[in-house]
């Protein structure tokens, strides 16, 4: 029995079907891997690789990706500073249920504040949150612009972009670093299967 | 290419492993067993009932207790009439997103008010959320009083409390509902029991 700040009368539910039953279930551990990195540094496109690459491995994954979760559970949210705080720390909170529900959860957010995304590591037992930086230069991202935002920004269209008028603050301790090879990206399975090596060396790809 | 409401520059991001691919890895159909009824009316009971008869079947569920949340994603929320409702709309909004990842996920939460239900029935293909009512007598809720909720309300010390001085509307055209007879409840695996017959007439035990 517990209480929690906002609200008295809250009572913790357990099941006896819990986490061990459903990793089993899926011959896998949950976990959360963190993708984060400018605008155009390829965070989508590693996510996108890293849930096929898993799948051909009978793996169950879900990718919570930034945008979509804007059409829906943050669509009351925009970019002030405390909205991209309360932003993170719902995705936060929703990764951690899909941790416990057994999946590697693969979120993918610029998340630009070391704070917020520390916020969702403490959320997890510490093993259990692996941070991928995608560290690719802002010529580079800002060259690719798939989603011509750096153009809009650049004009003054968009204000408060990442990398442009507001701060990207790279990880310190990140768990792997996706790096460029003199402005050459790794491919995507590449990528994928840097992440892969680790999901597996850490014993989550059993369970 | 599309935009939201509070917020331009946010693109969709599709992926080449969908709903159908993690469908067919799990062996079933990805939905929401949404559970409503007043406090003490075994919605918990049934939640857990539920999870455990799936995993006998080798079935993946996730229950979303409307308590639990309240410790995590919806900590920020308390209990006036705008707080119930997105309290339910992000509950709603991640089951939604547990039903797309596959899993038959269980919401377990009083949600009194039939709007912000309909509204999370909204969310999703209409086959996809089951809406199963807990039908029971206040007097048998108030005489179980499982965590003496009610007698704090009748005492004038929870404001607000459902069924004593904040109404419960009762589902119109639910899936299911779980009835007493003359005030006896069915047991557990009874409950359960009823659940899993129509998810698997409706085909959702299978991909």
């Amino acid at each position: 029995m517990s209480t929690v700040s906002n609200s008295t009368n809250i009572f913790w539910q357990d099941c006896q079907v819990g986490r061990p039953e459903r990793q089993k279930l899926l011959n896998q551990k949950g976990c959360v891997v963190w993708i984060t990195g400018l605008s155009g540094s390829g965070k989508s496109t590693l996510a996108c690789s890293l849930s096929r690459e898993l799948y051909t491995r009978g793996k169950l994954s879900y990718v919570l990706d930034g945008d979509n979760l804007r059409h829906g559970l943050n669509k009351d949210l925009g970019f002030l500073p405390e909205d991209r705080t309360e932003n993170i720390r719902r995705t936060g909170e929703v990764a951690k249920l899909f941790a416990d529900a057994g999946l590697i959860c693969v979120a993918s957010l610029i998340s630009p504040y070391r704070r917020d995304r520390d916020n969702c590591r403490a959320m997890l037992p510490d093993a259990n949150f692996i941070e991928v930086y995608m560290n690719m230069p802002l010529q580079l991202c800002e060259a690719r612009d798939p989603k011509g935002l750096y153009k809009l920004a650049r004009a003054g269209k968009i204000k408060g972009f990442t990398g442009i008028d507001d701060p990207y603050e790279p990880p310190i301790n990140c768990e792997i670093e996706i790096k460029h090879d003199d402005g050459v990206c790794p491919t995507p399975t590449v990528m994928a299967g840097q992440v892969v090596t680790y999901l597996e060396k850490k014993g989550f790809l059993e369970h």
